[in-house]
């Protein structure tokens, strides 16, 4: 391990296999500390998490968080963050930062005809200028913003998709992420994480793996799940994809962020997830509790002083009562939002800190079922 | 001092005055602990400083926070707060709170024909509903709130108003104050301050002082000042009303909160205030700095990595760097205004500090010439 931290700045160690199921618990080591595995990463999108400071995430026990490449390079820009010293520095977070490709908000923009094999053509969401994202510019602004992490272009393929499209994208992206090896410089302080594609289609699936896994990188992403696809498609691919994947490198499946999607898929080895739903739901006045979603916003009990979870030990939790919350909600008032915000990312690292325990002590597939026989559909409800 | 504290909840204890001028620096005792005076106090209107937590208010050395009771009134309802257990409980907040009468609002609200000696008549603001406030219902609702110090219900005289106006509303707040008094129980816990008006007259602001004083009250607000008078009649009236008032009781004066105005009643022996300034234009991405108003949102020097201010030792500048601020702002992102809030509440609070130091130094005029010589007119720069 310590021959290969010389070369590769992020590596995942392995400290414990679930015994019944392939559930894993490790440390991902990064340039900017060591985190437990499995993780929920918030996501920081425009160099903030929204609504939180830096502290609190470090008190929430966040480890790597996930900023977008695409939403720096266009404001305020890559080379004035490389100017302040990077990501790192410019938002003051000194734990670990994993930056995305920008693939998947240019494709968002593009219209078929402007992805070209050289790359994407788009215009900018802000003021509508004529722009041209390649393998090599992903690399590039990465670089420039200094992530622990950084991710290969790749192209999500949307669902539903075609076999032949999803085939020819898939290869693409492949030979997208020789050219991101080409161009990515500082190998020895950001390491590239490959991205499987495939769609939906488990044959794709394990070509793209084996395509994206011979480039021997310290990491692989699970792109294009969790897309709009039945939950059944999901678990089908989960199940069809994990296992092939090597088994001492981490692995991360994009954009997955509820706790029964993620549950399930710590179960197949995953160990890393990021996803914007605690922060954009918790700014609609939702919070997750055990039993599923709560609208507090709604709350007909307007004189409940007890927290949102009784025995939950985030700040939001040990300090106010759901008719606060309530109030300020009702009220329009920012703290509101910081405060079911913050329950709701402590949560879902917390769930991965229980997964965590559970594996250690081989009774990972029981913890599932304990939480899920509370957390049911995990409806909203008020 | 200690006998007094026995029947009195709230009181002042000046430490030392300066020789020069009437400046005071002191300590404001309050059933939840005791606050350096001068003072700056931040505005909670709706059970919250907007954009910050109570322990960040604590950080910057916040010590009483004013709420509002119209607000607290219309939403959540007063009798929710005390079965919350106070606004204290359900704010968590653990120290000085000041509520003002709602009068203000209340004012703005009602025509002409609507203000009666029992009260005013007013209209939700919420949901349009018909309302009535008179003096014991806001004394009613102050005591539900549970905050340390309450306010008389009274007329804010709005500037202009001629002399006979003045003269009736002012000895109305008198009526008003003497039925506020009568509906007083909580006067073991909670400090009733009485509020002089008498409109820009002199005369009537004598009169006004004399006939309040005369109930014989833990302290006094001035109100109807800086409602939008020119600044040497503020100046003028400041003078010929604060020296007036028992030198033995903290003097609060409502709803000042510039650097200039407060150093200037400070001089003449002013000890509280409180503004909704510094998280209004932080709101808006301005914040206050030695060198006047700064609206970091249009910065033109997008790539200034210094902070706000270099000496500053809040929060924001201790981290945070002009460019990344000016990046959240533009973005559109909660932290940004969390960020100039904070300084700018610091910057109020730090002032006070500052003053009352050179008072015990009694050098408290050099230290307002080299203050208002950087300060200048304080407009807005970017």
């Amino acid at each position: 391990m310590i021959d290969k931290a010389k070369t590769v700045p992020v590596w995942h160690e392995i400290l414990h296999i679930d015994k019944e199921t392939g559930a894993r618990a490790g440390l991902l080591h990064t340039p900017h500390g060591t985190f437990p595995t499995p993780m929920f990463m918030p996501v920081g999108t425009q160099a903030t998490v929204k609504g939180m400071s830096p502290r609190e995430l470090e008190e929430m026990g966040a480890g790597v968080i996930l900023s977008n490449t695409y939403h720096l390079w266009m404001r305020p820009g890559s080379d004035l963050v490389a100017e302040a010293g990077g990501l790192h520095e410019f938002m003051r977070w000194n734990r670990g930062i994993l930056t995305d490709s920008g693939g998947f908000q240019v494709f968002s923009l593009a219209k078929p005809k402007d992805i070209v094999e050289d790359g994407v053509h788009f215009r900018s969401h802000i003021d509508g200028s004529k722009q041209f994202l390649t393998p090599e510019k992903s690399i590039s602004i990465q670089e420039n913003l200094g992530a622990d992490v950084i991710m290969a272009f790749d192209e999500c393929i949307p669902y539903p998709a075609d076999e032949a499209y999803a085939a020819r994208s898939s290869a693409r992206t492949t030979r997208w992420l020789e050219r991101c090896i080409e161009a990515h410089g500082t190998t020895d302080t950001q390491a590239l994480f490959g991205i499987v594609q495939g769609g939906m289609y488990p044959k794709l699936r394990r070509q793209s793996i084996a395509e994206i896994t011979a480039f021997d990188l310290p990491g692989y992403g699970i792109g294009g799940l969790s897309v709009g696809e039945p939950a059944e498609l999901f678990y089908e691919m989960v199940a069809e994809t994990i296992p092939y994947l090597p088994a001492d490198k981490p692995r991360y499946l994009m954009g997955v962020g509820t706790p029964d999607y993620m549950l399930e898929a710590v179960r197949f080895g995953v160990d890393m997830f990021d996803c914007v739903l605690p922060t954009r739901i918790g700014r609609n006045g939702s919070v997750l509790t055990k039993g599923g979603r709560l609208i507090v916003r709604d709350l007909k009990a307007s004189r409940d002083f007890g927290p949102i979870e009784d025995d939950c030990q985030c700040y939001t939790c040990r300090n106010f009562s759901k008719a606060y919350i309530r109030h300020l909600l009702k009220a329009d008032e920012m703290f509101g939002l910081r405060l079911t915000s913050y329950h709701n990312l402590y949560f879902l690292i917390d769930l991965m800190n229980k997964a965590r325990e559970a594996i250690f002590e081989d009774r990972y597939s029981e913890f599932c079922l304990e939480f899920m026989d509370k957390w049911g559909d995990g409806r909203n409800r008020a």
